[in-house]
């Protein structure tokens, strides 16, 4: 161990860990916040209209507030990766991949999802400009385009039913014959809405446009066509980072995601875990539910470390 | 009925009304938000420190960006009080104080909750100015200063301990002989603090100062003194304000908070609760956690009323 034992370490420096070490440190509680890059996922929006206190923001702007807010408090943001978790509770070893190896009474791991990408080419490129992961989030930039989602599942449904009250026209491409998993009650609302396409079968190829997407490639039934679009939205899931947990035998639910109890605890004593990683706030995963889930857990480890004094 | 139906009625104009109102815009749900003040209880907020994006805000400013964040994005606000909800999904009737009636398919409850005053001269006067509801929000602006603390419950234990890392000394009142139905643990933590001084059988019977608190008369063992202090948190409980919800039969605890689920359902169909009236956020009453209610309810009250049609 290289450095004093802290109280806390948080793993993630998104909007839950961030928040997480705000509360932390009104607390007094001894902490680190260790994530590769401060803002997390949300640093990648384009723009943020529903986070409450702003009309519209960045997410590079919106993380560098929540960052500034912690480091004003006193908190330690250290950019770094955390590899493995070992030990127990009051003495958590965590590995870092540059080889520091730090000592933490607790662990909260706001550690994020990931948002399955496609993978093609131009993906990275298209990102905010026509290319979206989130319909919550993006859908309102598209009012009255052409718009396609990707993905079978039910959050690919919501997305496509959330996106016709918007756009013009909604294309939903899948891969099967039907769109697998989804929710009766979804589908025969979506058969409702007179502008939304079914495009079963369909399997995204490539993505076209020069400095904004214009259209995609498909293949559908062995015949390959461009289909001209302004939006897309890939809705193929998400696999949340949960892997320090796994490894310690903690609880995920099937989708892989962290199962919490009211207060963010994990079924690990002495872990806890906030944001998109987790199962908490009815799956909806957004800025404000990850703020909100870093300060539940913050307070959950204070009181936590009063009784144990 | 004045008024078409509306999809929504948000009762309570809180972080939580207007974050629910921001989510219900960007969902395209018509609705209306009935409050009294824009901002709720959070306008009363000296100086705030711990909602994530802003370093320091006063409470009246805050509430001002999240109202205008909310009117933005279409959110109808109206100055008003609710006295009475009726009916049943899809027909709820809305009775205003001043003789509207209004009608909406389904109702949110963000009516909030009332911190409990001493009932003395003067409270208005200092509050802000020595005198605080909440320890979390306004402790860390008492480094180093002697505070006091009333009440006798686990609220008041938590606000005793944590003042406690912060204040320089702690004065503890409450009116038994010892505190009631406090955890064994937060009695323990407390009896380790040298900075802690217990005051039993005390009550508060007058507040001092010019332009802010500057001490206090009790009255202890039928004897009045006078104590110096720079702060004086009052922890005697908050009444919420959930009779709305009761007069339909719906389930509230024993401290009356409405009992939703994670969605923020509430038992009765058709009607959604967020923010400090409900069960929920683990009981961390924060303008973080409200927010992040109303984000929930207005979600899920999307679906419902998308499968509804």
């Amino acid at each position: 161990m290289e450095r004093g034992v802290k109280d806390l370490i948080i793993v993630g420096a998104g909007p839950a860990g961030l928040t997480a070490s705000i509360y932390a440190s009104r607390y007094k509680i001894e902490h680190q916040v260790i994530g590769l890059l401060p803002g997390g996922a949300m640093t990648e929006a384009y723009k943020i209209c529903n986070f409450p206190s702003e009309v519209s923001i960045s997410g590079w702007e919106l993380a560098q507030k929540i960052e500034n807010n912690a480091r004003q408090l006193g908190g330690e943001i250290v950019a770094g990766e955390v590899l493995k978790i070992s030990g127990h509770y009051p003495n958590f070893q965590v590995d870092l991949a540059d080889g520091h190896k730090l000592a933490s009474k607790t662990i909260l791991l706001a550690s994020g999802a990931k948002r399955r990408h496609l993978g093609l080419p131009n993906e990275d490129k298209f990102l905010g400009k026509g290319l979206a992961y989130c319909a919550t989030c993006d859908g309102p930039f598209f009012k009255d385009k052409i718009v396609g989602v990707v993905g079978g599942g039910n959050c690919a449904a919501t997305a496509v039913i959330f996106l016709s009250t918007i756009a013009a026209q909604v294309l939903w491409f899948y891969l099967g014959s039907e769109p697998n998993a989804v929710e009766p009650g979804w589908l025969e609302e979506i058969n409702k809405q007179g502008n939304i396409k079914l495009m079963a079968r369909s399997e995204i190829k490539a993505l076209l446009g020069d400095n904004h997407l214009s259209g995609v490639t498909i293949k559908r039934e062995n015949k390959t066509e461009n289909i001209n679009l302004e939006g897309l939205f890939v809705e193929i899931g998400s696999d949340p980072n949960s892997s320090l947990l796994k490894q310690l035998g903690g609880t995920v639910n099937e989708g892989g995601y962290i199962v919490v109890d009211g207060g963010q605890a994990t079924t690990i004593p002495g872990i806890w875990a906030a944001g998109d990683v987790t199962t908490s706030s009815n799956g909806l995963r957004q800025i404000i539910t990850a703020c909100s889930e870093g300060a539940i857990a913050a307070d959950s480890i204070f009181k936590f470390l009063q009784r144990q004094v």
